[in-house]
């Protein structure tokens, strides 16, 4: 007998009522409540056609399993750590021991998971050319989750689990389901900042599973900043011994590192490292003497320190062994070299780099003295096979950069004026301005994040596909281990949909919906997402 | 041999640096760091004297003890429980075993508490009367906590506590001190919403608890509204039964609320519950036939309730019964009976109300019938013998309030007016209206709840005498158990000094050094506090 149940969701159930009690400030725009016909998932597959046919899956009796079929088996634990994750989200509570009995219903007993192409990319990083397409068929008693590489595997895991619900006898059940799914954008990032709050190692950890959850597959580690430089670096140990908060218990050590790789890379996420210079570097000067240049007062020099110092060859020389090193200990083929937010005053202050200036030309035209600096780093990084990102500050001083570097937009609201630009100069772009996460506000923002559109500027459709995707940043100013969870879900989430699903996915009200049930659901596998508004989840978030 | 150590507190130490990565936004005021003078004393005592004479605390032998002279003793459990949660926070990590070897520097053995007055009030639960104040003399051998009543004897703990930090090498050192201090106000609340999201009780206690390193004193626990109903009462079951979220898992048994008030107690807090009516109460219609207004659509009811139904008898015999039931429950002398955001569309669109209009006499006045309203229930509630706090719109209406009704002004930026008016009037009034916590806003806001002067409006001393103090409000909306800690605490705080301290303690700058190390505590002592800016705690949250 086939049970042919409505598609509920009673364990993720919620209320929502318009509260009252706010006065004189504007009015929040109010998605209404109605339960989506594509359930809790989140972000939308390309194509899903969910049927009303309902299964069960047995607690004593279903597995996910590597089909027969499949070029990856049982060696490559990539996936055998998926399956047992995932299984824990699917029956978090211990599964029932006991004898498989005759079922009086028709349920689904295994998944099979086929990687389809030859090299499954098992061992490898997950790169901005990885394949995270899969094909996802549930039906009795078989689903099969089709997928070239283990990417687009992980992805359609995540995709399952979020199908199975429970009936109001608790029951594990899913409908019959087909999906082909594939990202819109390749670069899905989010950025964290370890530099001006120090986030310990389970903070990072647990955020990217979240980040997996919402098929994010970048992140971008902001790691060290002027208020202090947490990674150890076995080159230069000085720097972290001197310029972190604390030389041992708020520093990131090789092997922590290695392990925050590892744990993304089991989830599909690469790691790109940020180091920014010549600006945002105060903490680097603790460790390393006469890397920042000395700033004048009148005459003499006043004690304190501006932006890398770019007239000595000790800088280039530091600069060509400290990323030697990054470029072994990050495996990404990308480097972040930030380059944004430069402050010239103290490179005006100081009577070597005046004279500098007058002897290579550069007038008073101190953008030009960091373009010199910009462009002999990006020399020095190109020599370690790594391609870089850039802020936008160094194509908008006109640096010379090579043709595979991904600028990324990050200022004001005139984003689209920008994107226009880089793309038309060639450049791959990504953009983070409008997702500035940190910069929080009464109400529900997510939708603001949600409703943008990062192909809406005027260009050819070649300059479109050169934005390759986003990324959604929380700045470190007002975050640290106590509020960062909290604070970036589900408000990601808005972001990390806008970038997987297709363009026309832009129903809020659906959204809404399904968002309610996913942030429920974030919350029971044990990440404190804050609620959208008022209402409740079946199980409330057990921590304080 | 007597050490003289500089007064540090590198146990708590925060480096800070200006960030820049904002743009755009109006820049956030910056309060320069410096250490302050006071240590991280947080809310700061009316009068305090710190030498610079330190004195070490004994792992093996410190210990809190009552005074030969005290009135009360070892059968306090109140205070038992206050002398081991203390020693906690002051030692962390176990105890050292061991004899008490002869030292060889001058150190504390001893905090001795000695209640003064002959009525302890042990047993007693705190009131808007309560005597909160307390004298503490640090010296060696002995420290000397003197306090009328175990009230201020919780209070001068805390400040203790607060005075011991850790010396270079971690022993825990305290400075020879007096200090005398009582509140400015005598009521300092915080409005906690049950209503809009569910808080587990263990989030409760939890802020309970970090009230009380804050010296707030009124827990306002707006239980009730229209999102739901989780108060289980034991007359009308069906209220939470039918109202509630869920009916077990999102409710307060009594034993619950007897649980919360109990340990509230225990720190000198006391539990103002709010069942506010007419408005705000579509939950309560849930369970309760007849209760709500129907609401009409033309000549037919339109299937919608809109607030109390003010015009049948079984109305006022149900409140008789229910607030029966609230005023044994709860044993503070007040009820919050809120009273604010009627709306009048339902009962306008109500055949029968309009037919009770013109009985009596209103025209078409529904604050009339408002009032009406609220005039009964009051008389209700009287019989009780409680006294009642209700939200500012019920005077704004006109409604007859006993002398001793407490009025609760909220409404938007012109509190002033609002104070002028009701104090002139001749009521008690407590402030709320400047720190509706739950608008959030980018960057450091709690420098705008600090800056709030409660008493800056035109009246007489007479008038002003009548502003006993005021209430943060975290409404539920945005907040539940993921989020609602850290973005409570310290923005809390800032309320918290500006209720306890001096009037004339409002130097930000100092303020920002204590707040730093008073955030670190609640870190170290298990809450969630966010951050206030970039810097760092020596001992990070360890959670998620």
């Amino acid at each position: 007998m086939v049970a042919t149940l409505k598609f509920t969701t009673l364990l993720l159930a919620v209320v929502v009522c318009r509260a009252t009690q706010d006065y004189g400030y504007k009015d929040v725009e109010e998605p209404t409540l109605g339960d989506s016909q594509y359930g809790s998932l989140w972000p939308l597959p390309q194509k899903v056609q969910i049927s009303t046919v309902a299964f069960k899956l047995s607690g004593v009796s279903f597995q996910i399993v590597d089909a027969k079929e499949s070029s990856s088996g049982a060696s490559c634990s990539l996936l055998q750590n998926a399956y047992r994750r995932y299984d824990e989200y699917i029956f978090p509570i211990s599964r029932m021991q006991g004898q498989n009995k005759k079922k009086a219903f028709a349920s689904v007993s295994e998944l099979q998971v086929w990687i389809t192409s030859a090299d499954s990319e098992c061992d490898s990083y997950p790169s901005v050319t990885s394949d995270e397409s899969y094909e996802l068929s549930v039906d009795s008693p078989v689903a099969v989750l089709k997928a070239p590489k283990v990417w687009g595997a992980l992805r359609g895991l995540e995709t399952f689990s979020q199908l199975v619900y429970e009936d109001e006898y608790g029951a594990k059940s899913i409908n019959r389901t087909e999906i082909q799914d594939f990202p819109r954008f390749t670069h899905r990032g989010l950025l964290l900042d370890s530099s001006r709050h120090f986030l310990p190692i389970k903070v990072i950890l647990a955020n990217l599973e979240a980040m997996a959850w919402n098929k994010f597959n970048v992140f971008h580690w902001h790691i060290v900043d002027d208020p202090s430089f947490p990674y150890m670096s076995r080159t230069f140990p000085q720097l972290s011994q001197q310029g972190a908060y604390h030389p041992y218990t708020h520093v990131y050590t090789p092997s922590d590192v290695k392990m925050i790789i590892e744990f993304a890379r089991l989830r599909g996420i690469r790691v790109v490292s940020e180091f920014d210079t010549p600006g945002h570097t105060q903490s680097w000067g603790k460790g390393q003497k006469d890397l920042l240049t000395p700033c004048y007062s009148g005459a003499s020099p006043s004690g304190s320190f501006g932006p890398v110092n770019p007239i000595l060859n000790t800088t280039y020389d530091f600069m060509a062994m400290f990323f030697k090193e990054v470029s072994t200990v990050f495996p990404d083929a990308y480097i972040h070299l930030g380059g944004d937010e430069v402050d010239f005053s103290c490179w005006k202050s100081n009577p070597d780099i005046q004279k500098f200036m007058v002897q290579q030309g550069f007038g008073t035209d101190y953008s030009k003295l960091e373009s010199f600096y910009i462009q002999r780093l990006l020399d020095i990084v190109t020599t370690t096979n790594k391609g870089y990102m850039i802020w936008q500050e160094v194509i908008d001083n006109g640096v010379k950069l090579k043709s595979n570097t991904v600028v990324h937009v990050w200022m004001g609201n005139k984003f689209e004026e920008e994107l226009q630009k880089v793309t038309e100069a060639g450049f791959t772009t990504i953009l983070s301005a409008p997702w500035y996460l940190d910069y929080i506000s009464y109400g529900q923002d997510w939708q603001k994040y949600y409703k943008v559109e990062p192909l809406s500027f005027n260009g050819t459709d070649a300059q479109k596909k050169l934005v390759v995707g986003g990324e959604a940043c929380l700045w470190g100013e007002y975050v640290d281990a106590t509020n960062l969870t909290p604070r970036l879900w589900p408000r990601a989430s808005a972001v990390g949909e806008r970038l997987w699903s297709d363009k026309d996915v832009k129903d809020t009200n659906d959204a809404y919906s399904r968002l309610i049930q996913h942030r429920c659901r974030m919350v029971q596998r044990g990440i404190p997402a804050e609620p959208l508004f008022t209402g409740y989840c079946a199980h409330e978030y057990k921590g304080v």
